[in-house]
Protein backbone atom coordinates (compact mmCIF):
# COMPACT_ATOMS: atom_id res chain seq x y z
CA UNK A 1 0.00 0.00 0.00
CA UNK A 2 2.77 2.18 -0.38
CA UNK A 3 2.82 2.67 -4.01
CA UNK A 4 0.87 5.18 -5.21
CA UNK A 5 -1.76 4.42 -7.54
CA UNK A 6 -0.38 4.73 -10.89
CA UNK A 7 -2.19 4.17 -13.91
CA UNK A 8 -0.74 1.13 -16.45
CA UNK A 9 1.43 2.58 -18.98
CA UNK A 10 1.13 6.03 -18.23
CA UNK A 11 4.89 7.06 -18.44
CA UNK A 12 4.59 5.09 -21.77
CA UNK A 13 1.70 7.01 -22.81
CA UNK A 14 3.31 10.11 -22.09
CA UNK A 15 6.29 9.28 -24.15
CA UNK A 16 4.36 8.01 -26.68
CA UNK A 17 2.07 11.25 -27.15
CA UNK A 18 5.52 13.80 -26.41
CA UNK A 19 7.03 11.69 -29.89
CA UNK A 20 4.32 11.37 -31.60
CA UNK A 21 3.21 14.93 -31.07
CA UNK A 22 6.87 16.06 -31.52
CA UNK A 23 6.80 13.99 -35.04
CA UNK A 24 3.82 15.25 -36.91
CA UNK A 25 5.04 19.39 -35.92
CA UNK A 26 8.44 18.36 -37.21
CA UNK A 27 6.43 16.96 -40.70
CA UNK A 28 4.40 20.03 -40.97
CA UNK A 29 7.40 22.89 -40.07
CA UNK A 30 9.89 21.00 -42.41
CA UNK A 31 8.53 17.82 -44.17
CA UNK A 32 9.29 14.17 -44.68
CA UNK A 33 13.09 14.63 -46.20
CA UNK A 34 13.78 16.97 -43.22
CA UNK A 35 12.78 14.40 -40.83
CA UNK A 36 15.00 13.13 -38.03
CA UNK A 37 15.16 11.10 -34.84
CA UNK A 38 17.48 13.40 -33.28
CA UNK A 39 14.62 16.78 -34.06
CA UNK A 40 11.95 14.59 -32.88
CA UNK A 41 13.93 13.76 -30.01
CA UNK A 42 15.09 17.68 -29.49
CA UNK A 43 11.31 18.68 -29.54
CA UNK A 44 9.83 16.46 -27.26
CA UNK A 45 12.01 15.84 -24.83
CA UNK A 46 12.28 12.28 -25.70
CA UNK A 47 15.89 10.36 -25.66
CA UNK A 48 16.72 9.53 -29.31
CA UNK A 49 18.04 6.34 -28.04
CA UNK A 50 14.66 5.71 -26.63
CA UNK A 51 12.89 6.91 -30.26
CA UNK A 52 15.39 4.49 -31.57
CA UNK A 53 14.24 1.58 -29.22
CA UNK A 54 10.41 1.29 -29.63
CA UNK A 55 9.89 3.26 -33.21
CA UNK A 56 13.34 2.09 -35.21
CA UNK A 57 12.80 5.70 -36.73
CA UNK A 58 11.45 8.13 -38.96
CA UNK A 59 9.27 5.63 -40.66
CA UNK A 60 8.24 3.85 -37.63
CA UNK A 61 7.22 7.29 -35.94
CA UNK A 62 5.02 8.01 -39.01
CA UNK A 63 3.30 4.54 -39.07
CA UNK A 64 2.62 5.16 -34.89
CA UNK A 65 1.11 8.67 -35.83
CA UNK A 66 -1.22 6.84 -38.73
CA UNK A 67 -1.76 4.19 -35.61
CA UNK A 68 -3.26 6.71 -32.79
CA UNK A 69 -5.10 8.80 -35.66
CA UNK A 70 -6.83 6.11 -36.50
CA UNK A 71 -7.71 5.25 -33.09
CA UNK A 72 -8.78 7.87 -31.80
CA UNK A 73 -12.67 8.45 -32.31
CA UNK A 74 -13.97 10.82 -35.14
CA UNK A 75 -17.23 12.35 -35.02
CA UNK A 76 -19.62 11.25 -37.69
CA UNK A 77 -21.91 13.71 -38.93
CA UNK A 78 -25.76 13.36 -38.24
CA UNK A 79 -27.61 16.31 -40.31
CA UNK A 80 -30.52 14.63 -40.69
CA UNK A 81 -30.21 13.43 -44.71
CA UNK A 82 -27.43 11.74 -46.77
CA UNK A 83 -27.08 14.64 -48.46
CA UNK A 84 -26.17 16.47 -45.70
CA UNK A 85 -24.20 14.14 -44.46
CA UNK A 86 -22.03 13.38 -47.63
CA UNK A 87 -21.24 17.15 -47.86
CA UNK A 88 -20.09 17.24 -44.25
CA UNK A 89 -18.16 14.43 -45.13
CA UNK A 90 -16.61 15.71 -48.29
CA UNK A 91 -16.29 19.42 -46.55
CA UNK A 92 -14.57 18.07 -43.76
CA UNK A 93 -11.78 16.48 -45.92
CA UNK A 94 -11.73 19.79 -47.97
CA UNK A 95 -11.37 21.90 -44.12
CA UNK A 96 -9.04 19.28 -42.69
CA UNK A 97 -6.52 20.03 -45.61
CA UNK A 98 -7.09 23.30 -47.24
CA UNK A 99 -6.59 25.67 -44.55
CA UNK A 100 -2.80 26.62 -44.71
CA UNK A 101 -2.31 26.33 -40.86
CA UNK A 102 -4.24 23.40 -39.72
CA UNK A 103 -3.89 21.36 -42.69
CA UNK A 104 -0.12 21.42 -42.58
CA UNK A 105 0.37 18.81 -40.71
CA UNK A 106 -2.24 15.92 -42.29
CA UNK A 107 -1.42 17.14 -45.77
CA UNK A 108 2.22 16.32 -44.53
CA UNK A 109 1.85 13.25 -42.80
CA UNK A 110 -0.10 11.46 -45.47
CA UNK A 111 2.48 12.85 -48.04
CA UNK A 112 4.92 11.49 -45.59
CA UNK A 113 3.42 7.92 -45.40
CA UNK A 114 3.41 8.00 -49.22
CA UNK A 115 7.13 8.50 -49.09
CA UNK A 116 7.77 5.51 -47.03
CA UNK A 117 7.11 2.24 -47.64
CA UNK A 118 7.04 1.47 -43.97
CA UNK A 119 3.78 3.69 -43.07
CA UNK A 120 2.03 1.88 -46.21
CA UNK A 121 -0.38 -0.58 -43.97
CA UNK A 122 -0.84 2.18 -41.31
CA UNK A 123 -1.95 4.39 -44.14
CA UNK A 124 -4.49 1.39 -45.35
CA UNK A 125 -5.31 0.71 -41.77
CA UNK A 126 -6.11 4.27 -40.73
CA UNK A 127 -8.12 4.94 -44.09
CA UNK A 128 -10.15 1.48 -43.28
CA UNK A 129 -10.76 2.88 -39.66
CA UNK A 130 -12.37 6.34 -40.65
CA UNK A 131 -14.20 4.87 -43.67
CA UNK A 132 -15.88 2.12 -41.32
CA UNK A 133 -16.97 4.71 -39.00
CA UNK A 134 -17.98 7.18 -41.25
CA UNK A 135 -20.29 4.85 -43.32
CA UNK A 136 -22.93 4.95 -40.70
CA UNK A 137 -24.46 8.14 -42.53
CA UNK A 138 -24.69 5.41 -44.87
CA UNK A 139 -26.65 2.55 -43.22
CA UNK A 140 -28.70 5.41 -41.24
CA UNK A 141 -29.78 6.13 -44.77
CA UNK A 142 -30.81 2.67 -45.74
CA UNK A 143 -32.67 2.04 -42.83
CA UNK A 144 -34.25 5.26 -43.70
CA UNK A 145 -35.07 4.09 -47.25
CA UNK A 146 -33.21 6.39 -48.51
CA UNK A 147 -30.52 4.45 -50.38
CA UNK A 148 -31.47 0.66 -51.76
CA UNK A 149 -31.11 -1.91 -49.35
CA UNK A 150 -27.42 -4.05 -49.61
CA UNK A 151 -25.89 -0.41 -50.10
CA UNK A 152 -22.35 -0.97 -49.72
CA UNK A 153 -21.91 1.56 -47.06
CA UNK A 154 -18.47 2.14 -46.98
CA UNK A 155 -17.84 2.27 -50.90
CA UNK A 156 -20.06 5.10 -50.52
CA UNK A 157 -18.06 6.53 -48.45
CA UNK A 158 -14.82 5.80 -50.02
CA UNK A 159 -16.57 7.36 -53.60
CA UNK A 160 -17.60 10.42 -51.53
CA UNK A 161 -13.71 11.01 -50.65
CA UNK A 162 -11.75 9.39 -53.21
CA UNK A 163 -12.26 12.72 -55.93
CA UNK A 164 -10.67 14.99 -53.12
CA UNK A 165 -7.64 12.78 -51.93
CA UNK A 166 -7.06 11.82 -56.13
CA UNK A 167 -6.03 15.69 -56.45
CA UNK A 168 -4.38 16.14 -53.43
CA UNK A 169 -1.87 13.35 -53.26
CA UNK A 170 -2.09 11.76 -56.46
CA UNK A 171 -2.79 14.23 -59.30
CA UNK A 172 -1.48 16.86 -57.78
CA UNK A 173 -4.20 19.44 -59.62
CA UNK A 174 -6.62 22.16 -57.70
CA UNK A 175 -8.68 21.36 -54.47
CA UNK A 176 -11.65 23.70 -54.01
CA UNK A 177 -14.59 23.35 -52.30
CA UNK A 178 -16.35 22.94 -55.77
CA UNK A 179 -14.42 19.43 -55.86
CA UNK A 180 -15.82 19.09 -52.23
CA UNK A 181 -19.23 19.43 -53.30
CA UNK A 182 -19.09 17.83 -56.74
CA UNK A 183 -17.59 14.44 -54.56
CA UNK A 184 -20.67 14.46 -51.97
CA UNK A 185 -23.15 14.57 -55.32
CA UNK A 186 -21.57 11.82 -57.33
CA UNK A 187 -21.35 9.35 -54.26
CA UNK A 188 -25.36 10.71 -53.78
CA UNK A 189 -26.36 10.35 -57.56
CA UNK A 190 -24.57 7.13 -58.01
CA UNK A 191 -25.96 5.63 -54.77
CA UNK A 192 -29.17 6.29 -55.77
CA UNK A 193 -28.96 4.72 -58.64
CA UNK A 194 -27.96 1.63 -56.99
CA UNK A 195 -24.43 1.33 -58.11
CA UNK A 196 -23.38 0.36 -55.01
CA UNK A 197 -25.64 -2.38 -54.12
CA UNK A 198 -24.04 -6.07 -53.87
CA UNK A 199 -23.26 -8.09 -56.03
CA UNK A 200 -22.28 -5.61 -58.05
CA UNK A 201 -23.47 -5.94 -61.90
CA UNK A 202 -21.17 -8.65 -63.47
CA UNK A 203 -18.58 -7.53 -66.16
CA UNK A 204 -19.99 -8.75 -69.10
CA UNK A 205 -22.91 -6.23 -68.55
CA UNK A 206 -20.43 -2.86 -68.66
CA UNK A 207 -21.25 -2.11 -72.42
CA UNK A 208 -24.74 -2.03 -72.90
CA UNK A 209 -26.03 1.43 -73.70
CA UNK B 1 26.53 16.33 -99.99
CA UNK B 2 29.22 14.82 -98.33
CA UNK B 3 26.79 14.59 -95.22
CA UNK B 4 24.81 12.12 -94.35
CA UNK B 5 21.00 12.69 -94.35
CA UNK B 6 20.89 12.83 -90.41
CA UNK B 7 17.27 13.53 -88.46
CA UNK B 8 18.32 16.55 -86.73
CA UNK B 9 18.21 15.72 -82.79
CA UNK B 10 18.49 11.69 -83.49
CA UNK B 11 21.37 10.85 -81.54
CA UNK B 12 19.66 12.95 -78.30
CA UNK B 13 16.78 11.30 -79.12
CA UNK B 14 18.23 7.75 -79.24
CA UNK B 15 19.87 8.80 -75.43
CA UNK B 16 16.66 9.61 -74.09
CA UNK B 17 14.69 6.76 -75.27
CA UNK B 18 18.02 4.12 -74.13
CA UNK B 19 17.96 6.48 -70.54
CA UNK B 20 13.98 6.17 -70.23
CA UNK B 21 13.64 2.83 -70.89
CA UNK B 22 16.15 1.77 -68.45
CA UNK B 23 14.70 3.94 -65.82
CA UNK B 24 11.74 2.78 -66.68
CA UNK B 25 12.72 -1.35 -66.06
CA UNK B 26 14.97 -0.55 -63.06
CA UNK B 27 11.69 0.74 -61.50
CA UNK B 28 9.99 -1.56 -62.36
CA UNK B 29 12.32 -4.47 -60.88
CA UNK B 30 14.02 -2.52 -58.19
CA UNK B 31 11.79 0.23 -57.13
CA UNK B 32 12.57 4.05 -56.31
CA UNK B 33 14.47 3.01 -53.18
CA UNK B 34 16.92 1.01 -55.03
CA UNK B 35 17.24 3.47 -58.15
CA UNK B 36 20.66 4.47 -58.72
CA UNK B 37 22.21 6.71 -61.86
CA UNK B 38 24.64 4.12 -62.11
CA UNK B 39 22.34 1.47 -62.59
CA UNK B 40 20.52 3.08 -65.48
CA UNK B 41 24.04 3.78 -67.27
CA UNK B 42 24.61 0.16 -67.03
CA UNK B 43 21.39 -0.80 -68.46
CA UNK B 44 21.37 1.39 -71.13
CA UNK B 45 24.84 1.99 -72.17
CA UNK B 46 24.47 6.16 -71.97
CA UNK B 47 27.30 7.39 -69.84
CA UNK B 48 26.87 8.15 -66.00
CA UNK B 49 28.36 11.83 -66.63
CA UNK B 50 26.14 12.49 -69.40
CA UNK B 51 23.05 10.93 -67.04
CA UNK B 52 23.74 13.80 -64.75
CA UNK B 53 24.27 16.46 -67.21
CA UNK B 54 20.95 16.39 -68.90
CA UNK B 55 18.90 14.97 -65.78
CA UNK B 56 20.66 16.22 -62.67
CA UNK B 57 19.83 12.48 -61.05
CA UNK B 58 17.10 9.79 -60.42
CA UNK B 59 14.36 12.56 -59.90
CA UNK B 60 14.95 14.13 -63.36
CA UNK B 61 14.89 11.13 -65.08
CA UNK B 62 11.78 10.09 -63.67
CA UNK B 63 10.30 13.40 -64.14
CA UNK B 64 11.25 12.62 -68.40
CA UNK B 65 9.59 9.58 -67.87
CA UNK B 66 6.30 11.33 -67.19
CA UNK B 67 6.94 13.93 -69.68
CA UNK B 68 7.10 11.15 -72.47
CA UNK B 69 4.59 9.16 -71.16
CA UNK B 70 2.08 12.59 -71.26
CA UNK B 71 3.28 12.98 -74.97
CA UNK B 72 2.41 9.62 -76.21
CA UNK B 73 -0.46 9.33 -78.01
CA UNK B 74 -3.52 7.59 -76.20
CA UNK B 75 -6.29 5.94 -77.66
CA UNK B 76 -9.73 7.05 -76.96
CA UNK B 77 -12.00 4.92 -76.95
CA UNK B 78 -15.26 5.19 -79.00
CA UNK B 79 -17.79 2.16 -78.17
CA UNK B 80 -20.64 4.09 -79.61
CA UNK B 81 -22.02 5.31 -75.68
CA UNK B 82 -20.87 7.27 -73.05
CA UNK B 83 -21.25 4.02 -70.97
CA UNK B 84 -18.81 1.56 -73.08
CA UNK B 85 -16.45 4.47 -73.21
CA UNK B 86 -16.38 4.79 -69.43
CA UNK B 87 -15.95 1.51 -68.86
CA UNK B 88 -13.29 1.37 -71.19
CA UNK B 89 -11.34 4.06 -69.72
CA UNK B 90 -11.72 2.41 -65.60
CA UNK B 91 -10.89 -0.70 -67.64
CA UNK B 92 -7.71 0.32 -68.89
CA UNK B 93 -6.75 2.04 -66.07
CA UNK B 94 -7.61 -1.22 -63.88
CA UNK B 95 -5.45 -3.82 -66.82
CA UNK B 96 -3.35 -1.12 -66.74
CA UNK B 97 -1.98 -1.64 -63.08
CA UNK B 98 -3.14 -5.13 -62.00
CA UNK B 99 -1.01 -7.01 -64.63
CA UNK B 100 1.77 -8.30 -62.48
CA UNK B 101 4.20 -8.22 -65.56
CA UNK B 102 2.28 -5.11 -67.42
CA UNK B 103 1.65 -3.55 -64.59
CA UNK B 104 4.93 -3.69 -62.88
CA UNK B 105 6.64 -0.57 -64.65
CA UNK B 106 3.43 2.14 -64.05
CA UNK B 107 3.37 1.10 -60.77
CA UNK B 108 6.35 1.56 -59.89
CA UNK B 109 6.66 4.45 -61.83
CA UNK B 110 3.98 6.70 -60.48
CA UNK B 111 4.70 5.53 -56.72
CA UNK B 112 8.59 6.87 -57.12
CA UNK B 113 6.65 9.91 -58.63
CA UNK B 114 4.72 9.92 -55.30
CA UNK B 115 7.84 9.83 -53.44
CA UNK B 116 9.70 12.17 -55.56
CA UNK B 117 8.95 16.31 -54.86
CA UNK B 118 11.24 16.84 -57.92
CA UNK B 119 8.91 14.98 -60.25
CA UNK B 120 5.45 16.41 -58.76
CA UNK B 121 4.94 19.01 -61.33
CA UNK B 122 5.13 16.09 -64.24
CA UNK B 123 3.15 14.02 -62.59
CA UNK B 124 0.17 16.45 -62.42
CA UNK B 125 1.12 17.63 -66.23
CA UNK B 126 0.94 13.42 -67.22
CA UNK B 127 -2.36 13.13 -65.22
CA UNK B 128 -3.72 16.37 -67.19
CA UNK B 129 -3.04 15.51 -70.71
CA UNK B 130 -4.58 11.89 -70.13
CA UNK B 131 -7.82 13.47 -68.82
CA UNK B 132 -8.10 15.77 -71.45
CA UNK B 133 -7.72 13.51 -74.17
CA UNK B 134 -9.94 11.09 -72.41
CA UNK B 135 -12.17 13.82 -71.69
CA UNK B 136 -13.36 13.95 -75.47
CA UNK B 137 -15.93 10.77 -74.59
CA UNK B 138 -17.69 12.95 -72.76
CA UNK B 139 -17.47 15.90 -75.38
CA UNK B 140 -19.21 13.32 -77.67
CA UNK B 141 -21.96 12.48 -75.44
CA UNK B 142 -23.11 15.51 -74.87
CA UNK B 143 -22.65 16.21 -78.79
CA UNK B 144 -25.31 13.69 -78.63
CA UNK B 145 -27.41 14.46 -76.16
CA UNK B 146 -26.40 11.65 -73.87
CA UNK B 147 -25.16 14.36 -71.55
CA UNK B 148 -26.38 17.84 -70.31
CA UNK B 149 -24.51 21.07 -72.14
CA UNK B 150 -22.25 22.46 -70.16
CA UNK B 151 -20.75 19.01 -68.45
CA UNK B 152 -17.26 19.49 -67.25
CA UNK B 153 -15.85 16.77 -69.61
CA UNK B 154 -12.40 16.66 -67.52
CA UNK B 155 -13.92 16.15 -64.43
CA UNK B 156 -16.28 13.52 -65.56
CA UNK B 157 -13.16 11.45 -66.71
CA UNK B 158 -11.31 12.21 -63.45
CA UNK B 159 -14.21 11.10 -61.29
CA UNK B 160 -14.47 7.63 -63.30
CA UNK B 161 -10.49 7.35 -62.40
CA UNK B 162 -10.60 8.54 -58.96
CA UNK B 163 -11.69 5.90 -56.93
CA UNK B 164 -9.39 3.01 -58.43
CA UNK B 165 -6.02 5.92 -58.33
CA UNK B 166 -7.53 6.27 -54.96
CA UNK B 167 -7.34 2.62 -53.80
CA UNK B 168 -3.99 1.79 -55.53
CA UNK B 169 -2.12 4.65 -54.47
CA UNK B 170 -3.26 6.49 -51.48
CA UNK B 171 -5.40 3.94 -49.13
CA UNK B 172 -3.68 0.75 -50.47
CA UNK B 173 -6.78 -0.97 -50.26
CA UNK B 174 -7.62 -4.16 -52.35
CA UNK B 175 -8.39 -2.88 -56.12
CA UNK B 176 -10.67 -5.26 -58.66
CA UNK B 177 -12.80 -5.24 -61.55
CA UNK B 178 -15.87 -4.61 -59.33
CA UNK B 179 -14.16 -1.86 -58.52
CA UNK B 180 -13.47 0.20 -62.02
CA UNK B 181 -17.10 -1.43 -63.20
CA UNK B 182 -18.62 0.76 -60.00
CA UNK B 183 -15.94 3.55 -60.60
CA UNK B 184 -17.28 3.97 -64.32
CA UNK B 185 -20.89 3.26 -63.43
CA UNK B 186 -20.46 6.30 -60.76
CA UNK B 187 -18.95 9.17 -62.85
CA UNK B 188 -22.09 7.72 -65.35
CA UNK B 189 -24.70 8.20 -62.60
CA UNK B 190 -23.39 11.43 -61.84
CA UNK B 191 -23.15 13.00 -65.10
CA UNK B 192 -26.60 11.95 -65.52
CA UNK B 193 -27.79 13.79 -62.83
CA UNK B 194 -26.06 16.96 -63.72
CA UNK B 195 -23.51 17.12 -60.58
CA UNK B 196 -20.57 17.75 -63.43
CA UNK B 197 -22.51 20.93 -65.08
CA UNK B 198 -20.51 23.94 -64.70
CA UNK B 199 -21.78 26.25 -62.60
CA UNK B 200 -21.82 23.90 -59.82
CA UNK B 201 -24.23 24.77 -57.47
CA UNK B 202 -23.19 26.90 -54.87
CA UNK B 203 -22.16 25.65 -51.42
CA UNK B 204 -24.91 27.48 -49.80
CA UNK B 205 -27.37 24.70 -51.08
CA UNK B 206 -24.85 21.56 -50.33
CA UNK B 207 -27.65 20.96 -47.35
CA UNK B 208 -30.78 20.70 -49.05
CA UNK B 209 -32.52 17.24 -48.40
Amino acid sequence: MAEPLRRPGGRSARVRTAALDATLAELADRGYDELTVEAVATRSGVHKATLYRRWGGVDGLIADVLSRSAEQPWQVPETGSLRGDLHAITRAVYTGFADPQEGAAPRALIVAALRSPQAAGALTRFFEARQVSAAEVVVRAVARGELPEGTDAVDVVRTACAPLYYRLFVTGEPFDETAAHRAAETALAAARAGVFVSPARPPEHDTRP
